[in-house]
């Protein structure tokens, strides 16, 4: 069949509905993962850095919160163009550096990790290609074995990158996974429930034209990654806050034609969301909850997911999310697998 | 005079204009800031850490460049709620925390500083008011010397706090802040020069719905602080891409709709803004160009800042950026002085 046979957003729609078993194949895969985790553990880095970008780059912040939280280690994102445009070369020397990116093709992210490996950090590359230079430039890796991914909008390995850091973080500090044994299972659950709310935002925001997404602590990765789907798929200027610079400023700009998605969970994150739910609804915009708290708060519509530990959370709210954008997307006439403008691997210095 | 009888947008447009005297009085006081990087200097910190909300939260970005390019050491930007929310307590010993905050006021940033100093960082404060509870709790303290900010929009305080970051970095690496000495001076230049096209910025976006901001290297923290000042004085719905995550994904929501705020200076940042230029270009938007190598890339309309080490030039760059935010606000009949929903400190948790 050539490529001029599938139909629009067939191929992001597969990569969605295959997520309940690259996460469950990915929880099989832990004693890999340990391995890698073993050797962070020993050399204990005093310091983590995360490199990544795009939606790799969400995923990175995500596991920036489980670094801080879970291992009690000081985090920070790499800004690469400090060491590509401005050749700056920092002592790296007890810092864990964590390069993200699902094809491992970014010519940015390689050169910061040689550089880091230049200067002394202990690199670990994520990734779902390791054939990729990104896996051979890093010292230690992790496959996300998510399979190849068609679709331009990343959704199976999105998902598959928040599960295998959160795998990699939880197995440094010695854990073993229990939390996520059931995650696959759980996203079957999450795809499934959320078909009746998804088909409802999808018709409720055919014509939306001003979307702000939020989220707090580990969540805030999901809101971001649910402006960057809808801006890549189906063209909207979604813009995430998180929960707390939203109420710094921005909250001024939403009123009643601005719609809001927010992720509101049942853990710390999302109960601290309240407040800026209030503020938003005081000002009249029309808000679409999602998450396992999404019952309880104030929205227009609202897509439940199964509960879970709260550093999970992410893995199963950005589902609904990716069908909501996959869903918008065609019914705007568009084809999610074929952006205007956007190629797989975007090769950014 | 009580409140009722003061113009629209009068404070924030005091504001903007009292800045060459704020910037050239903080070159004056360079040397209280210098004995300050004197202590950070015999410390000798191996990492860095950067916590603030707001503007603020892009002077922080700016000055994380600075320390990672200038000092050589790796840096991150703190998400308070893994202190906040999830009662993360990280290991600090060896790490500069940097607070930055206009009001000092913020009550996580006071819990983030006092948790990081409890836990062995050195910790500085950087704000606009010495008698705040932020700059008690933090070990050492530099006083941005801003004068009362009457505006709700942050104008006058974010300039100053990115040129006291950068002499207070500077001096860290026993620099003198030569580059810095006619700040002033080009920042009175700077607003005289832009007046002109400050105005055909504001007709020709008097009903701009979609707009972009971008940039690269230090001049990120410009594209951020456009984005917010648009948001919160004019409600557009902005977002602010470094130029290198645009390209990944954002791009495509770019259409003939869309104005791009584009910063370009002369420096390695400005350079790498031009690929971004011609991929916004090819989808037909609409650019203003902002920066000193304005003249140099293909706009609708053009903007002018005198040439300044390129480690400078956020400082400058800001300032039409806030006149048309604010001549934008008054053409769209609002007032920036007093934004709807917004109090001039955020107490978020």
């Amino acid at each position: 069949m050539t490529s001029s046979e599938v139909r629009p957003g067939e191929h992001m729609a597969a990569e969605i509905a295959e997520q309940p078993d690259v996460l469950a194949g990915l929880v099989e895969r832990r004693p890999g993962i340990a391995e890698v985790a073993d050797v962070i553990a020993e050399r204990k880095p005093r310091f983590a850095l995360l490199a990544a970008r795009g939606s790799s780059d969400h995923a990175a912040l995500y596991a920036k919160y489980l670094i801080e939280v879970l291992l009690g280690l000081p985090a920070g994102l790499v800004s690469p163009s400090t060491v590509t445009l401005y050749g700056a070369r920092p002592d790296l020397r007890d810092v864990l550096l964590v390069s993200v990116s699902q094809s491992g093709g970014s010519p940015d992210l390689l050169e910061v990790t040689q550089a880091a490996r230049e200067q002394g950090a202990l690199t670990v590359a994520a990734s779902n290609t390791p054939s990729s230079p990104l896996h051979s430039a890093a010292e230690l890796a992790v496959d996300i074995g998510a399979g190849t991914e068609h679709a331009v909008a990343a959704t199976k390995t999105y998902s598959a990158t928040l599960l295998a850091l959160y795998l990699l973080i939880d197995a440094v500090r010695g854990g073993k996974g229990e939390d996520a044994r059931e995650i696959g299972e759980l996203a079957r659950q999450t795809l499934h429930g959320a078909q009746d709310g998804v088909q409802r935002a999808v018709d409720r925001y055919r014509f939306v034209d001003r979307v702000i997404t939020a989220g707090r602590g580990y969540s805030y990765a999901t809101a971001l990654e649910a402006a960057l789907k809808l801006a890549e798929t189906s063209y909207l200027a979604a813009r995430a806050y998180s929960g707390a610079d939203l109420l710094h400023g921005p909250v001024a700009a939403i009123d009643q034609e601005t719609a809001v998605l927010a992720v509101t969970g049942a853990g710390r994150g999302g109960a601290a969301m309240h407040e800026v739910l209030a503020a938003v609804a005081e000002r009249g915009a029309d808000v679409l909850a999602v998450g396992s708290s999404a019952q309880d708060v104030p929205a227009a519509l609202r897509i439940p997911v199964p509960q879970v530990a709260e550093e999970l959370a992410p893995v199963l709210e950005v589902l609904p999310v990716q069908r909501v954008a996959l869903g918008l997307a065609l019914a705007r006439g568009g084809d999610p697998d074929r952006p205007r403008g956007l190629n797989k691997v975007t090769k950014t210095r």
